[in-house]
């Protein structure tokens, strides 16, 4: 089965309602570009890679509301709807990586003396698009190397297809390896406040057939402390030069409990979530959620009225504890500072 | 406030109904030794020595509801109510060790040559729920000596008042540290799948005034991280010679990451939770509970339809995690074989 997360169609961005998800699949529509900003806070679009193909196809759309006028102009409003855009949400790298990179394609394209500014940033929108499953299959493959037959991997959270255009990033490498017939047992942590395990992996390993048990995130250390779990991979929403991860919430505690049972942890990840940029985690802004996502589930109320709720969305996992990082150019490992140079200097 | 979570009134067993908190606050009166199992078994009374408390009761019920008769006739039939009681759940330690005390004061009251049974083995669960109160108490003063005042305090699952006939154990310390003016901010993990945290300790907190914060399990060590807990306190269900404990899901994971934080990890628990003769923790029966648990919440389903689930309801802490076992004899430390030991020949 092919999911096909955020795509274009005629001139429109349509999207997998993830909220929806897993009692409904239903889509969104995206005409103007306020509407994937919309989506992209709400949820109905997340996972950074996903969220770098909506942040470019958003601007696409931008870009098609913007009249025919002179290239002065055109730049100016292209560049506020950008703005708005890298609004939406503030930790996952991939949506600033996706809006850069459209930027630059619009002056390429007013260098290069192309008339149609807006047709060609659907192109490079598109090209982001497709590029990004690409990536997630070369992440698999390359990421399966580290997968053995009889695996039981944990995962947190959802880095699948849904968190990509397709094919995903730590289920890619599950995907992957399953292709060159491993047999694997996918632990699926439920993943509070949001529940994106429960509801958005649990349903991609069932629609894939992937053998897999759903737990609480808070069941993860006790599993491991049984030997019922080889491996870990999770995805990244960024990774910063000294190979710092900020990922959903919770992977830095499973990280900890990782270290001390000597289970390897792995990050799957496209380049496009490095943050070259910032020297260690610290700096890596960490976005705060409305207490609702906590005291209610679908409108069904948990906790007492007026409870104070801290709710960050993401935590930061020292490189230190990561045994490996999975890119699209191959596995780097610690020290990361020197292996994240290198890759930075093969891509730029 | 007194929260009376298990009381005798008019030949009934009266208890909150914490699966109706902190939405509704409602009681369940019980004429019939089988409503309580019913009530032990879907959580209605929770929290090691509430089950200890309600399981006296219950067999106090029973004995109630047999004919007088022949001492060899009521024996048999009391045993055979308490065997029932003693199947609800597997692992607290407390409901198995009250039953015992009420068998023990059966044959006692037979001893003495006293005749009316079942008021004597009502008079025994009123005790046993009044000296409930009381060690709570005492745990509260002993432990409120590693408490200092600005501490910020995690806390997992609910050991509070409703976890106990009253005051509550780990809470219990909490609240002997605020009544000597110390001031405590207390973050409260959720505690899935049940959510004894965000829906009782959150709750304990509110009515209590008791400034706290309601976190996701996940989010714990990201809090640890940022300096955030200086100190974690929980109750027990079972601990054993050697200081190893079962506790609510999710403890083994936050006494690791305790450890890899230098942060002070305290149980806290009466000696009736202490089960002398298991060894180690490996062969405590570790209750396992419908996967509807995880997968739906209050009637809504978070995951999809058939997706297989582990839902252990406890996990077991090693005692070398556990920095001290806070009892109503005072504060024990490692090593806990001797600790335990010499406490097991304190009350013998």
């Amino acid at each position: 089965m092919m999911i096909q997360t955020v795509f274009w169609k005629n001139n429109k961005v349509v999207m997998i309602d993830q909220k929806a998800l897993p009692l409904n699949r239903r889509q969104l529509v995206c005409s103007d570009y306020r509407q994937v900003i919309t989506a992209i806070k709400d949820l109905t679009v997340r996972g950074a890679p996903a969220i770098g193909v909506a942040a470019a196809m958003g601007a696409a759309l931008g870009a098609l509301s913007i009249p025919s006028e002179p290239v002065a102009q055109f730049r100016k409003k292209f560049h506020a709807v950008c703005n708005e855009i890298e609004k939406s949400r503030p930790t996952a790298r991939n949506l600033f990586w996706a809006i850069e990179r459209m930027k630059e394609h619009l002056e390429n394209t007013i260098l290069s003396g192309k008339k149609n500014l807006a047709g060609e940033l659907i192109r490079e929108a598109k090209r982001i698009c497709a590029e990004d499953i690409e990536i997630n299959r070369r992440i698999g493959q390359h990421g399966s190397a580290l997968i053995s037959d009889g695996d039981q991997i944990l995962t947190h959270c959802n880095a699948g297809a849904l968190a990509t255009a397709g094919y995903g990033t730590a289920l890619g490498v599950i995907r992957a390896a399953r292709e060159q017939g491993k047999k694997i047992h996918v632990y699926v942590d439920e993943t509070r406040p949001v529940l994106q395990g429960a509801r958005l992996t649990a349903w991609e390993m069932k629609e894939e057939k992937i053998p897999a048990t759903l737990i609480c995130d808070n069941m993860a250390g006790f599993l491991m402390q049984q030997n019922k779990i080889s491996k870990i991979i999770v995805g990244a929403d960024r990774i910063v030069a000294n190979g710092d991860t900020a990922n959903k919430i919770g992977t830095y505690s499973l990280a900890v409990l990782a270290k001390s049972h000597g289970i390897p942890f792995y990050i799957a990840a496209p380049i496009s979530t490095f943050d070259f940029s910032l020297k260690t985690g610290a700096t890596i802004p960490i976005e705060e959620r409305n207490g609702a996502e906590v005291t209610h589930f679908k409108g069904v109320q948990s906790a007492p009225q007026g409870v104070k709720v801290y709710n960050p969305a993401f935590d930061i996992t020292p490189g230190k504890l990561i045994s490996a990082i999975i890119t699209e150019r191959g596995i780097i490992t610690r020290p990361y500072s020197s292996a994240i140079a290198r890759l930075r200097k093969g891509i730029t």
